[in-house]
């Protein structure tokens, strides 16, 4: 697969080094409570967001939710329910569709149904659940490619989202090569203690050899010295 | 098996279209919360329901709760322990009892242990958690085979209880068949749907070409067509 | 592996029966709501405890969590952070060093990150749930080996962990010898259950025959009877 280069950097990151770069220059981007629903999946892509709210009493115009149509390949798909455990947004047909056009995964804040067909397709799908009830004529689509807020941090449309087994995050797009090149210069900071704790090192001097404290500073001191 | 050919209807389709199928006829069967405690496991059967009550401080008789020698195989037992998560009220002998007499299911408002028995007889239980420690001198049996409520929805001895990874319903046995023909249009049109979609078709046609605004038209359609 | 013969025995046996000695003794040891993180991975040994704190404003000594280097193999290192779930306490680099050094397993009173590492590896990891964002400025290390207090049960260091899918607990080092004598008294007994109930004798005449009532009895019996 031909992807976006930075894509692939991405996805060659954890959640957990990503996380820390993420916190090293100040920006919130853990997604808590959306959690991996099949084990040995992960995802990273572009966010599509996908707004959802109550079904009005007063009914009015709903949109029908085939936003799918439009989501371009290497995106992830996050899809706001506003945490709602009663009313899935996800489900078989979406899966199919979403595995065949290379869509790369989906967060859901809220939960879906039909995980035995996820699972069986190995699809990457994080939510906060689980349950079979569909949203419809329960909720509506209310807007697409809006910012979307999930556990108190904003999503916006063209966020990088990486989602492991520890969870999801959202990296704002501007700042992606920066959480980068700290992330990259964490995960070799990381490598290197575990190297050394391997070959007898105690933890506290493996640390201090490969400066834990800023491991980020690594990424500093390579690009003065390279020509980038 | 010479099972029920209800029972064998219920058992092909998932949790998912039957709820498609209760939404329709406006009756709420989801029992939320109640979650799949063994990966690739479901069932479906007729409700055995069981209600546990808090220790009196008074003492009184205590029923013991051997109620599982009287469950008919086809049987899932609902055991209702008011969604507590500090006394169980399932595990290991019960476990091997119900796998060897043809019970094929349990459903827990509350938690159960030996869960590492339960995985290795590949056992479909469901409930809200997992804990080791015993119901004894916490709780007791009050009633078998009486109505009780589950995440606000009263289940009724004999009602059919589908369970699978997206969760658990309770489908009134008056209404089973009526349900079963909704359910199976239901899937039907969604195996057409994502046959569309495999074809290159967008949501959007696929789901206007199968008329998924009212799947279950067509078993209407169909019986005005057959001799049933 | 030369292990303490205690720890052989308690190994052996499961949380159930052991958290039914523990009540038949009129001592509280279940940690509820730490779960297994990896299925089908269980551990036993020796709690070394841990007690994080919230980052104070103003600063002042953090000491560094390189407690790891102190502890010795055979212990489960039972780390309390309070039960929050925004800052992890655990993740690849403790899982690497852990799993080289002997020690058995992990307990967290909040969460851990670096599940991929975690289930890769097949280490005994209970917590509360998973996320990936670091505690590092966000919780320090309070104090080692010194009581914890987790879901109002007082873990007291040299206490012994027992972890498995059903959940975790932990048994005062005094009254291991008694506790162990009861659950492997209760272990036999179902085990004589099982197999009754295996041959077709119902429930009710299984556990009257081999005094389900009072399991631990059994051991008071052999007690007297032998020489010990």
């Amino acid at each position: 697969m031909n992807r976006d280069p930075l894509l692939q950097r991405c996805g060659a990151l954890d959640t957990a080094s990503l996380s820390d770069a993420l916190d090293s220059l100040g920006i919130a981007g853990g997604l808590a409570g959306l959690q991996q629903q099949v084990p040995g999946t992960r995802c990273c892509g572009y966010a599509y967001t996908v707004q959802y709210q109550p079904v009005s009493e007063h009914g009015g115009f709903r949109n029908a939710a085939n936003y799918i149509d439009e989501v371009p390949a290497d995106s992830v798909i996050v899809s706001c329910n506003g945490g709602r455990l009663d009313a899935t947004v996800w489900g078989d047909i979406l899966t199919h569709f979403a595995s065949q056009r290379g869509i790369v995964g989906t967060l859901i804040d809220g939960v879906a149904r039909d995980l035995d067909t996820v699972a069986q397709l190995g699809y990457p799908l994080f939510s906060r659940g689980r349950f079979m009830q569909s949203g419809k004529n329960r909720v509506q689509l209310k807007a697409v490619q809006v910012p979307v807020r999930i556990s108190g941090v904003i999503v916006n449309p063209g966020d990088v989202i990486v989602a492991d087994a520890s969870g999801c995050l959202a990296i704002p797009r501007a700042q992606l090569e920066a959480v980068l090149e700290r992330a990259e210069a964490v995960e070799s900071t990381e490598r290197d203690i575990i190297l050394s704790i391997s070959r007898g090192l105690s933890l506290e001097a493996a640390r201090q050899l490969h400066r834990y404290d800023q491991p980020w500073l690594k990424a500093q001191d390579r690009q003065q010295g390279e020509a980038r």
